[in-house]
């Protein structure tokens, strides 16, 4: 099937993929009272004088908004938050049908650092989270942080997150069935975006000591051919102080995480790698290398991003848990705790199926939800940042 | 019925008065690959190169924000944006069952005009029009001018002139039933806040010429007494040069419209006022004079804000239609022309039905929302702010 085109010709019947509905049938001068004046003005009144009421007298406690400045959507690039709206709703809707979630699409007409943060705090006690969506790096990574500063409700940039939480449940899994261990392990990101980064920063939260990142100009490090955020990662990684490119960075690496473009990784590379190497090749749509050279060049076991090969890593299967989870605590925050216990119940979900073709549940296995909710409730609780 | 104590139960029931819901079902990797990625690009694309196909591709055509600072929300005042949402998913809700909206509830942390200003506009592209609320005059002035300068989408403040559209249709009706004329009546004002002058401009409008309007330092002028708003209004009105407080002012009267405090007019006043007085007392929930009250010392016609009289002004008489017609036309404005076709439309609909005790449409009458709506998009379209 063309997606493309089916995708618009269905775009064009759905005419908007959300539905704003009243949970309250208005239809008599009474049903007007209780659900408006005058009656509302009790509820009102109590949660001005406890105002974690909100979470029981209104939709605080099931609503999050997924909010861009269209600066990064999809591989688009910068297309502008008017031209991502497709891609909001659709996160929309699959927060909706995967975990029962009100999800809110909010568009941002500026892409300056200062003013996103200003707007989405002052709009922040709308809602009960915030999943920050497509926005381009280094900027998100800042705007993540203030964000999460000021506000007193989870702000999650999924981008980053739920890529890193999906991916290193993968990487625990692939790392077992090949007997190496985290902490030991020599691994390889290319791709020192913000999901690149993310993963670093996840995998270092995990355990791993042994990470190299590369850029398009090669290893990032102190120099100013890289970022600040690029920088300040160079001095947290590449402990052995490995100098050139990624053909330098996989020589003798166990893991290779792409997070890049389409043909980055050569079979010559998978080859030089060490034995039972895992190859993560999550350029969409098209991988770094395609998963039947990685076999040939010798590779043990590869996931993609692609839903027509197995292993696809897919941040479906966590947002829609994690922020359940957050809902469900009331938590005022998503903190490494809650994001390593969703990535450890994510892992657990394959069990005794754990096969080199089976690293990940699949996208639409009913368990994943509840199992990832649960977790991240809990290690919500036991960090303190629940409000039950 | 203690309306209070049971909304309060009824919204600890609901948790919540609106859902947000998918339109589409993404159970299996087809539905995900066309609502989601990778399909969803190409409605992304033709939005970049064509952004009127938000209006196609997207929910932006039925979607409307109601948006509050909550510094005066219902009588209660300034009670803050959070303890305002049960009236926001009120209103969200209203504009759901009464006109098939989409509507979403957004709490503003600021109360800064500049703040409120930057912020909605920032957020503005997310929807199809924006229904300001509960916010305090005189800033409500402001931030209204400003967003409707920079926004490309209408932006209304409903205290304001939603309660004015409804009024002056009911006046209309009024006047035909006492013989007078709207361009010769003498109109009284008590309350200079954000309906009080919203009712005063959308006369003036309307082709009053006589009115007088009254806050509680008395009639408004261009003293130090009342703000910069009030002495900007009293510049276009009272062209007698009336002086003194509402006892001058409502002698000789032919209207008095009251949306100030409760027993705010005495019956010596109704006496002093012209014959077959006009008294529209719509403070809330004890009304300026009762009816009994007015009537007993000679007042003709007697409306007030609440649903246990005859003759009640409502602003869900106006809202949902004006809003309906407005998305209808894809309009950039809710402009002069369409708040006095919804006026208009709101009054012919009583038809030959006309009498002293049905000067307005019931609430619940079905007619309403496509009358007003066909009015209003016919003005949008003839004003040329239509994107039709």
């Amino acid at each position: 099937m063309d997606y493309m085109q089916e995708s618009l010709k269905k775009h064009y019947e759905w005419k908007g993929k959300l539905r704003v509905s009243s949970a309250v049938k208005i239809d008599s001068k009474e049903a007007l009272s209780l659900a408006y004046t005058p009656g509302v003005a009790k509820p009102c009144l109590e949660i001005k004088d406890n105002p974690v009421l909100a979470y029981e007298l209104t939709r605080k406690w099931n609503t999050v908004a997924v909010i861009t400045d269209g600066s990064a959507v999809l591989g688009l690039g910068n297309i502008g938050a008017q031209a991502g709206m497709p891609v909001m709703e659709g996160k929309c809707a699959l927060f909706s049908e995967f975990a029962g979630i009100d999800a809110i699409p909010i568009l941002l007409s500026t892409q300056d650092t200062g003013e996103i943060v200003d707007t989405v705090y002052n709009i922040s006690k709308s809602f009960g989270g915030i999943n920050l969506e497509d926005i381009s790096a280094p900027r998100c990574f800042e705007v993540e942080r203030r964000l999460k500063e000021k506000c007193d409700i989870p702000v999650f940039h999924d981008d980053q997150h739920g890529t890193a939480i999906v991916l290193v449940a993968a990487l625990k899994n692939a790392l077992k069935l090949v007997k190496k261990d985290i902490l030991t392990s020599r691994i390889v990101i290319n791709g020192a975006g913000s999901a690149g980064s993310a993963i670093a920063n996840f995998l270092l939260a995990n355990g791993a000591k042994d990470i190299v990142v590369c850029d398009r100009n090669g290893i990032i490090d102190n120099s100013e051919n890289f970022n600040k955020a690029q920088n300040e990662l160079a001095s947290r990684t590449n402990p052995r102080g490995v100098k050139g490119g990624l053909k330098e960075a996989v020589d003798g690496a166990d893991v290779f995480i792409g997070v890049s473009v389409k043909g980055a990784l050569s079979k010559d590379m998978v080859s030089s790698m060490n034995k039972d190497a895992i190859v993560f090749a999550m350029a969409n749509p098209t991988p770094e290398i395609m998963p039947e050279e990685a076999f040939e060049a010798g590779a043990r076991i590869v996931a993609t991003g692609r839903s027509d090969y197995e292993n696809q890593i897919n941040n479906v299967l966590a947002f829609p848990g994690i922020f359940r989870g957050a809902l469900d605590a009331r938590a005022t925050d998503i903190n490494e705790a809650m994001k390593i216990a969703a990535s450890n119940a994510l892992s657990e979900l394959v069990g005794d199926d754990l096969c080199d073709t089976y690293i990940l549940p699949k996208a639409f296995d009913k368990r994943i939800v509840p199992a990832v909710a649960k977790a991240v409730k809990q290690a919500a609780i036991d960090s303190g940042v629940s409000r039950l």
